[in-house]
C-alpha cells in the first residue's frame, strides 16, 4: 500500500472514533545550552503518525477523515542559512493532505479543536495561547482534549502494515548494532566503547537512537545512564538500545552477554532461567490475552527456575502472590511499541492501560506498563530480567518479609550475576505473534559464539 | 591548580564584578517524544562553570566568593532505576563548595538573589516560581538579573588556565574527528556515513558533539542539516564538527577536503585564497587588536584573492566597503568559545559585543558575532570561508548592485566549488596568539595526503 493510502487510512480510522476536529502540532527543536544551539529536532509522534513527516514548526488539521497541514515556506534569510526546502506544495504532496495553509492561518481554524500538548515548551505555549486554555504535557488531557487523546490512542494501538514495516526496519538497524557490540566488547576497556559502537552501527544507517542506550556491566541498575566503567573479563554486559527510523518507529532489544565471551556456570544458570521466561512469555502470547497474564507467567517462570537453582524456596505460584519474584525482577514484562519506545507514554498510562484498569500498588505489579487484552497489530516488547539489585536485596524491611523464602547463602554463590535481560519486540497476529527481532540469537551458546566469532 | 582552587578563584573573580548573591541553576532534562525518553542531560554553562560538575536538579549560590550547593540525595526509587549516586557531602567536595543544602531549602535563601535563565523550560518555571518574576531564556535580563549577567560574562570572557587544558582536551578530541572523518571518506558513499565515523570517534572518547555537525558537500549551505547527499569524486566535503568535554567546553573546528583526495585547479585556487585568510586573520591576533578589523583583514585578503582569479573587479579596500566580499563570505569571521560553542549566546550579545556596541546593518558585517578588543585568555575562531550561495549570487537586487564588480564568467568555470571553509580555535595570549587546533592540517597537500593516506 503506498504511503498515501496509509495517511488516508490512518485518518479515516481516527474518524471513526472522534467527530471533532483534532489538530496535531509537531513542535520545535528545543534548546541545550543556547537557543541556536539545539537538540536534535524530533517531531511529535501524534504528527508523524498523521502527516507521515518530520517538519519542524507545521501542524496537522484532521476532521472526518481530511486533513489540512499548515506551514510556513522558508524565508529568504533560512535559505542562506539552511538551503533550499521544500515547497509548501510539495510537503502537501508527501503528507497527501487534502490542503495546505501558511503557518499564520491556523489561527482562522480553531473552532471546536481538540489538541495534544507537544514535549516542548515554546510550541505547548503557542498551542495554550491559540486555543486559549492550558496545554500542557504535564498531567492528563481534559474535556475535548481527553476525548482527542483517546481516539488517537486507539487508533495508534494497533498497527498497519507501513508500521509494521518502519519497525521491522528499526529492528533490522537494531540487531546490525547488538552485532557490532559484541564485535567490540572483546576489545573494548569500558563500557562507552561498547556503547560508542552500536550508535555508530546505527548512525551508519541514517538514523538515530529511539532512546537513551543503556550498556553497562550493572545491569542491576535498570536504567543506567553511567557508562565509563572498566569490562572485567568475569562480567556479564547488558546492553539495551534501539534504533529509531526517520519517520520514528521505534525498536527496543536487550541483550546480555559475556565480556570474555564464555558464560560461567552461575551466569549460564541464571540467563537459562531468564530465556525460559523470556521463551515462554512469548509463546503465550496472542490476540484476547491479557497481558498481565504474560507478566505473571514470566514471574512464574522465574520463580520456578529460581527454586531449581535452591536461591528461592516454595511453591511457584505462592512465591509470585507473595511477590517475591520481584525482588529479582522488579519491572513489568514489557511495553506498547511503536513511535514511542514506550507507546504513548506521552498521555501516561491513557494507551497502556484499558479504560477503567490502574496501576497496581503490589510490588510485583506496579512497574507494568501495559494492562490490556492483546489485538492483533499490537508490537510489545517481552523483557524479562533477573537482577541482584542491593537497593531491595539489603533492604532489612524486605529481608524480614522474605526471610523464609530465600536462601541468601545460596544465592551468595551467583554473585557474578549483577544483571541480565533478554528483550525483544513481538508484533501479535491473528495466529499468535511474530518476532520482529528474532534474527539476533537468544540462545547462549549463539551468543557466545557471535562475541568470539567477531573477534576471530 | 586544583579545580578546588580554580573553582574558588572563579568565584572570587565574580565577586569582584558584583556584591549581590547569584543563584544558578543547573537545569533538568528536555523531554525528547515523551516525558521519561529525554535528550541526555546537558548543564547550563553557568552553572558548570562556577559549580564545576554536571550535575542534574541542583543550584549554586554565589556571593562574595562564597559557594553554597543545593541538591537532593538520591531517593530510594531513585536507588533501584538510576544506581547508587554520590552522596550531597561527596557532591560538596566535587563542588569544592562552603555548604550543601536540600534542594527544598532553596527557597528559604532568596533575598536579593539575582539569577540567569536556564534553557530548559521546566526549571526556567521554577525559577520563575520561586523569584516571582520571570525569568525566560527568550530577550535579555533586566534588574538585578542584569547586574549578575553583565558580572558573569566579565568573569567567563577570558579564560583560567584550567578552562583552557579543557578546550585543549576538547581540541585533541576534536582533531581525531577531523581524521576519521578524511580516513572514512573514499570509502563513503554518502555524507552521513563520513558524519558517523567522525561522531563516532568522539564518542569513543567518552564525550559528545559540542553542536548539531554539518557534515556536507553543499558547504555554501552554511547551517546544513541534511547529511543525506552522495559523495561524488570531484566533490568538497566541509566537515565543521567539535567535542565538548564532560564538563562542557568546546571546540569548533571546521575542514574541507577533496572526496577523490585531489583537489581540482580551481578547489585549489580558491581553497589558497581562504586559507590566505585564515592564517593572515589568526597572524593578526593579540591583546588590544578589535576583532571586528580581523574580520576585516580576512575580508579584505577574500577580496584580493578574488580579484587575483578575476572574480571579482576593482580595488580589494573598495570591495570590502562595499561589501562586495560578503557575496562570497556572508557571515563573520568567528566567536568567542568556551563552555558553549558561541560563548555565551544564551545572553545575545552581551558577551559578544561590547557595552555600547550593536550589530551592524551592513550586509557584510550583520552576521559579525564578536565586536571587541581580544583579551588575553580569550578563545576565539577563525573560520573565515568561500560560498557560492544560490540565494545571494542569483538575487537580481544584488546582481544590479555589484554588476560592475563580479566578472559572472570567471565565477561559472569555478562552479566546483560550492562552499569551502577553515577554521580553527585561537587561544589570544600575552605574546599574541596560540592555536589550539594546529595539529589538524590546514595546508592542501597536507589534507590530500591525509585523505589518501588514510585509505591506503
Amino acid at each position: 500500500m503506498s504511503s498515501v493510502a496509509t495517511l488516508r487510512q490512518r485518518r479515516q480510522r481516527l474518524a471513526r472514533h472522534c467527530d471533532r476536529p483534532i489538530l496535531l502540532w509537531s513542535g520545535a527543536r528545543s534548546p541545550r545550552n543556547f537557543p541556536h544551539n539545539p537538540y536534535p529536532f524530533r517531531a511529535s509522534s501524534h504528527f508523524l503518525y498523521f502527516a507521515g513527516l518530520s517538519l519542524e514548526r507545521a501542524a496537522i488539521r484532521l476532521e472526518h477523515g481530511r486533513a489540512q497541514l499548515f506551514c510556513d515556506a522558508p524565508s529568504p534569510d533560512a535559505a542562506l542559512w539552511h538551503g533550499e526546502t521544500p515547497s509548501r506544495e510539495e510537503l502537501a504532496e508527501i503528507a497527501a493532505v487534502d490542503a495546505v495553509y501558511p503557518w499564520a492561518e491556523l489561527s482562522d481554524r480553531l473552532q471546536d479543536v481538540a489538541t495534544i500538548a507537544v514535549q516542548d515548551a515554546a510550541t505547548c505555549r503557542h498551542q495554550s495561547e491559540l486555543l486559549q486554555r492550558p496545554i500542557s504535557p504535564h498531567g492528563l488531557p481534559m474535556g475535548i482534549d481527553l476525548e482527542a487523546a483517546q481516539a488517537v490512542v486507539m487508533t495508534r494501538l494497533t498497527h498497519d502494515a507501513a508500521a509494521v514495516e518502519e519497525i521491522r526496519a528499526a529492528a533490522r538497524t537494531t540487531i546490525a548494532a547488538h552485532l557490532a557490540g559484541m564485535a567490540a566488547t572483546t576489545t573494548a576497556t569500558r563500557e562507552y566503547e561498547v556503547r560508542a559502537a552500536m550508535e555508530y552501527a546505527i548512525a551508519q544507517q541514517h538514523v538515530t537512537c529511539a532512546y537513551p542506550s543503556i550498556v553497562t556491566t550493572h545491569g542491576e541498575v535498570l536504567h543506567s545512564d553511567r557508562d565509563d566503567g572498566v569490562l572485567q573479563s568475569d562480567d556479564l554486559l547488558l546492553a539495551d538500545v534501539g534504533a529509531e527510523t526517520r519517520l520514528g518507529w521505534a525498536a527496543d532489544v536487550t541483550r546480555t552477554w559475556p565480556v570474555s565471551g564464555t558464560f560461567s556456570a552461575t551466569q549460564r544458570a541464571v540467563y537459562d532461567i531468564v530465556l525460559a521466561a523470556h521463551d515462554k512469555a512469548i509463546a503465550a502470547i496472542a490476540p484476547g490475552v491479557e497481558y498481565r497474564d504474560i507478566h505473571l507467567l514470566a514471574a512464574r517462570v522465574l520463580a520456578e527456575g529460581c527454586v531449581d537453582l535452591g536461591i528461592l524456596r516454595g511453591r511457584p505460584d505462592e512465591l509470585v502472590e507473595r511477590d517475591a519474584h520481584a525482588l529479582f525482577f522488579p519491572h513489568g514484562i514489557g511495553h506498547l511499541l511503536g513511535l514511542d519506545v514506550h507507546d504513548m507514554e506521552d498521555l501516561g498510562d491513557m494507551a497502556g492501560y484499558a479504560p477503567g484498569r490502574q496501576r497496581s500498588d503490589r510490588f510485583g505489579l506496579s512497574y507494568l506498563r501495559l494492562h490490556r487484552p492483546l489485538q492483533a497489530g499490537m508490537v510489545v516488547t517481552i523483557e524479562p530480567g533477573f537482577y541482584q539489585v542491593p537497593a531491595l536485596l539489603r533492604d532489612p524491611e524486605r529481608q524480614a518479609r522474605y526471610a523464609d523464602v530465600v536462601n541468601w547463602d545460596v544465592l551468595a554463590t551467583f554473585n557474578d550475576v549483577r544483571g541480565i535481560r533478554i528483550e525483544d519486540d513481538v508484533l501479535v497476529t491473528p495466529e499468535g505473534s511474530e518476532v520482529l527481532t528474532v534474527a539476533l540469537p537468544t540462545e547462549p551458546a549463539a551468543i557466545e559464539a557471535e562475541v568470539r566469532r567477531l573477534n576471530n
